[in-house]
């Protein structure tokens, strides 16, 4: 049975993350003793968004071009407004999410993230929730979307808002250690 | 033949609009000899964003809740990317974009304001365009995207980004004095 220590993260994000959606899942990974990783556009630290304005800045682990997939086992992928619209234009951070759809590796998309999925067309015939704004964009993009806390479907982990963050973290964690992250293509 | 100088036209917003994309549609319509009324969520000035962080306030001249769409001749909307996701959300607003949905009058939408277009089920099978970053989202509601400055189509008027301001507001003006406003079901 595969454990959270032995566990490795890839977060991608840039300016107007919404905070939270960052950091908690970053640090209580860590304090599991998995490894995280942060990247960013240019490697360098990012500002994060707390509900309705700037919030705090994290530092940036990696370049988001300089990521190799292969060296995680989860793409973590926090919201906010700006970020994911900034990252779903971004060539090098799609290709990132493009190359964990293909792998099979599981990703975790939470609030407005889910949009970098529907990017990749990696939502179509699964069972997923997002942000209340953006669930018609999730709908079209052929996903059967449904208002849950926390969503694992197709290899996918989906949550709404920073409120699901508890819940979010906890199927993280069980995805890894009940080993389903390896049963994607099976689900 | 129609004159922009007799027509009215409504603005929906909030905070986090694209200024350039509020002020400029605003200030030209109305230097036209245009009434034009910008409504938001409360009835209060919003903040506005420029490109990559807050920028200036404008004022509102009325309520969300009490627009009448019957006053009206066009509906203006501008992007951002946080104003259309707080506004497709908003019961208020988007009772008004499919009041002038439903009753063939124009609508205008720049950048990421397509988005209310997506919320309202208006785009399928018209051709359209939108910021690059919602390309996806506005695809997969069913429109023919295209990369041009400007489009009208089945009464609807799009353009890209704050560059594209100029033919965004000469189609608006084109579009009222031909009158082509009111031959949208035709289309």
């Amino acid at each position: 049975m595969p454990n959270i220590r032995d566990a490795r993260f890839l977060i991608l994000a840039t300016n107007g993350f919404e905070q939270s959606e960052l950091m908690t899942p970053r640090d209580e990974l860590r304090k599991a003793g998995a490894k995280v990783d942060v990247a960013t556009p240019d490697g360098k630290k990012i500002r994060g968004w707390k509900m309705t304005d700037w919030g705090e800045t994290v530092d940036a682990d990696l370049k988001i071009a300089d990521a190799k997939p292969a060296d995680y086992d989860m793409l973590v992928l926090p919201g906010g407004q700006i970020n994911p619209d900034l990252l779903r234009v971004n060539p090098d951070a799609m290709k990132i999410v493009r190359a964990f759809v293909e792998s099979g590796k599981p990703i975790a998309a939470i609030c407005h993230a889910p949009w970098l999925l529907v990017e990749a067309d990696a939502l179509r015939g699964k069972t997923a929730t997002s942000y209340k704004s953006i669930k018609t964009d999730v709908k079209n993009a052929g996903a059967n979307w449904v208002d849950q806390e926390v969503v694992f479907d197709g290899g996918i982990i989906t949550s709404r808002n920073p409120d699901d963050l508890k819940a979010f973290v906890a199927k993280i964690i069980e995805v890894i250690e009940s080993g389903k992250s390896a049963q994607r293509r099976v689900a």
